[in-house]
């Protein structure tokens, strides 16, 4: 292995610049050419290949979104496409391939492994936990946080007016992040995509909170059954006539997508990074290098993809008790 | 003067609690009573008033909300609910009042200084910074950097994938926190009600914008004249046929009412406070405690409602200039 | 089991306070009657035990330091002393205990358990992350992004001008707060107790650095062999004699122990308060509850004590490699 | 004026960077050339001089330190450092130079006016707030908010522990930084250059503070007459022998030299490098733009470095109050 190229896809998230820059200084410091691809498979197809030097990622390891941007790439969901790809990676001799990303960047790296038979290796960048054959993914922490300080925030004005608050989070299929900044932010409910929501029930213990005179804040993850904040927000309107209690909508949006990575999430992106360069030496492909328990380990694509990772029981439990 | 009592009221504010500590804190050091009010002028009605004591503000300085929390009274409009007001003030023996809010606190302070003669000295509490008397309100740093830090991570977003992001901030009728965070967070443009909105020129911009394939960011104020961010992108959509850059919306909310209050909240708020205090012992009243130029200063309840602060030119330049 | 009561112990960390109140909860809703201990073994020496309710603990999830402080106590090292606190204990009723803290915690709620018999489950409290039995210590995770937020502060001054910067952070025995953060602030060095620190070596990067004309943050544990940053860089300045490039030192000291936990604290202090007083409810004792692969468990007092949890081999390397 | 250089000397300070991009964005804006000198003086002495492009100072607004960098220059004392320097610029065409920074900076900027001729105009780039002819000064409120979140986590664990902490803060000169974070933070105490600390005093309060069996926290301004807070603390410690209560000191040091600067700071330096600037092109020199009142000024580098801005007096009196 002699040259190889990192690049980012798919939604970006916080700490995708401290792996890219562990891939970098792992490569060089193994001998290695690194290339930067730009703007993921778009840029791929397009040759936006640049040579990387240890300098190119100098300080970024605390800075959120990513020196390499994404973007999505319709024409590489054709074969003339994913040709066209391989044909610039050929151009410029690359052997090996670090894919920072998500689902939709490990079932394109798949393939291109599969159908050009290049060695690739996947490192778990997205915010949204939902990667299977790792722990954690990057991102995720800085997520978590930066959504639980803007609860923190809402729990501020809540309790000063008395009011109800429901916050939606990102997490689009899983409720990781609703989960855990409902535990932190010591919400009265989250609503996540895993478990039925029961409105009634909702409802019900509304109405309580109604009589004891305080305030509630009521996590909502995007993508649950029941719809988003908003949604739930007039359902629930419709069902309690009486205005006793305000009721607020807050949607955090894109803010959980950006901003200075955690300590925790530079660290995993570091170890997924050189684990990368160090798997594709070893002539490992077509797998991600995650963290799990603690130690690296490599999971194959198809897993990755395929599988999924349920939420702990004891967490959902640790919701109901602790708001009483 | 022996005994005064201290409320909040309207919008929380970071920084309210500051000022309620030092509005506490000072009059014991002058030697006298200081009782709280709960939830404004409902709880003035109500008769939740209790005596306060040194420890009472004890670690609440760095707090966001306020202790005394706050409520909206549609019956201390009638005169029947300021008379009941009245008169849970005067069994307790309450001379002086310190009312810390914005306009409609105020407006009732004045009232209730006219009706019942009772000595009321107010100091500004609303992250709006659109009062009259002050160069700043109480809530307004805290709340510009909590809206600019949320922009720095949509930046890195932005950035990451070529976007451009309408992010709404509060400020109903101004434009302060606006202007303030577009500045400070690079905005391209920005969006207040004290001007008017050249839609074209907006949708112009945004057309050469997506040329040079770079990220935006557009700050609106949700009391602008062409709506708020949502609003704004849909008229811009419509103009703007060719999806080759994506637009997307962040309504900050709540968030920015929230939060551990920066260094020149507390500062403002214990200056205030303190001043509150002293301007009671020293008989004055129906007037405002407020920082002008760096001193305090007393103004005029109808000054603070009737009078505007206009934005300063040099600001809507700063903008233009530089965003190139 | 009817009665339980919870106290902190040792050097703070943040999380406590969502661990008590995880504690207090749990209890509660298991229709438990929970008392609260204050300042540890010295309170409940001294009596200073009192019932807790579900509002005892609220809003206290997002703070540092802990509701119920903490405290020495030369008098609980003797029989007499650990005599007159189980009498307390007794006098109310007291029959399980959940301890908040570190080794010296656990090491007197052992010997409380072995000469009383009285059940008492540990949550291990610590910011130095140094117990066995728990993957993470409540408190590590903030103290690791306090130290990481206050480097990130250093680069940048150090960047400017070109200086080289020792770093001192706290973790008496152990080097878990200089990892993580040093691999996190893309440190240079890492000198941590677990390593016999080659001074020569340090000395000739050093050097090396100072020709390329950049900034170098070196972290150091306060515990390390070759002593903490202010002794080391005497040391190295030593044998550096040309001041071509400038050294500094900044010790972090105790802001590492305080301020708003993060998601993670929370959660673990929340997991692991639930745990103890379920365990205690099962007639589990003289154990720790912690969380190990990601699932709760329980071990025994002598293994946490005694046991160490050595760092992981691939993070001194990252050091070595991310920093060329 | 066609061509401009600008500049950062002296200690660097968080918003520096906002003021480069200002007087960047503004020289293109207004049809000039823009160049940036990099390390200062001394970069000035060796012809460190590069082209500025609008895309040259992306992105940096966010950021602490300076992409210019800084460093001292012995040999810009020298007249012929002073001639090589003014030499270089001649080479590049300089006809206006916008230096940031502080006393020193403005120093040499005023001799190079004098001796040479050429146009300058500075911006007060300095975390110690101590220069005639701003109210502010860039840097300044994000250092004091630094050292007020470092306060607030160390009165977590001094509260926890019912200690004293002395927390030594920046500001060779002035105690600005000190009495604001002071203020903010509750501080007991606030030792500052410009009144004589009475020492006497200070015991006397600690004695009576560790009766009540709380925590306190004294700020030390580096710069006292009874000098730093670890000396002080030894002064203490002398004349109170009990160790009921425990001393604790914290330096913080560089941190407050770095990081994300705060709105105020983005803001005040956007406004400062335009005008800067635009003062240069209306002619004026030997001056600093700075604000007052709110409104842009431009004061002779004389009374910049001579004059003094005093201590507000309500300051003061305040941490005396509010501290009871």
């Amino acid at each position: 292995m002699k040259k190889i190229a990192v690049f980012t896809s798919g939604g970006d998230a916080p700490g995708m610049n401290a792996c890219i820059r562990a891939v970098v200084r792992t490569a060089i410091f193994r001998g290695l050419e690194v290339y930067g691809i730009s703007h993921g498979y778009d840029g791929m197809i397009k040759g936006s290949i640049k040579k990387m030097q240890s300098h190119s990622v100098s300080n970024i390891i605390q800075r959120g979104g990513t020196i390499l941007k994404t973007a999505r790439s319709e024409e590489f969901r054709t074969k003339e496409g994913r040709q066209k790809a391989f044909d610039q990676l050929k151009e410029f001799g690359i052997e090996g391939l670090v894919a920072i990303g998500g689902d939709g960047t490990f079932t394109g790296a798949k393939i291109l492994h599969e159908e050009f038979g290049i060695q690739v290796i996947g490192c778990p960048g997205t915010i949204d936990n939902d990667i299977y054959g790792t722990d954690y993914t990057i991102g995720f922490d800085t997520a978590v946080n930066t959504a639980l300080e803007a609860i923190d925030k809402i729990r501020d004005t809540a309790a000063a007016h008395d009011r109800i608050f429901f916050v939606e989070v990102m997490g689009r299929d899983s409720g990781y992040i609703a989960i855990e900044c409902g535990i932190g932010g010591g919400a009265e409910f989250v609503m996540v995509p895993e478990t039925q929501t029961d409105l009634k029930k909702v409802v019900k213990a509304l109405k309580n909170l109604r009589k004891t005179k305080s305030s509630s804040i009521i996590v909502v993850a995007e993508g649950g059954d029941e719809g988003g904040a908003e949604t739930i927000l007039e359902k629930v309107k419709q069902k309690i006539q009486d205005p006793e209690k305000e009721f607020k909508v807050t949607t955090l949006g894109h803010i959980q997508r950006g901003g200075r990575p955690t300590a925790r999430d530079r660290v995993l992106a570091s170890r997924c990074g050189m684990a990368a360069v160090d798997g594709l030496i070893e002539g490992k492909t077509n797998c991600m290098a995650g963290v799990v328990n603690g130690d690296v380990v490599y999971t194959p694509f198809a897993d990755c993809i395929g599988k999924t990772k349920p939420l702990k029981e004891d967490h959902l439990k640790l919701i109901e008790i602790l708001s009483i």
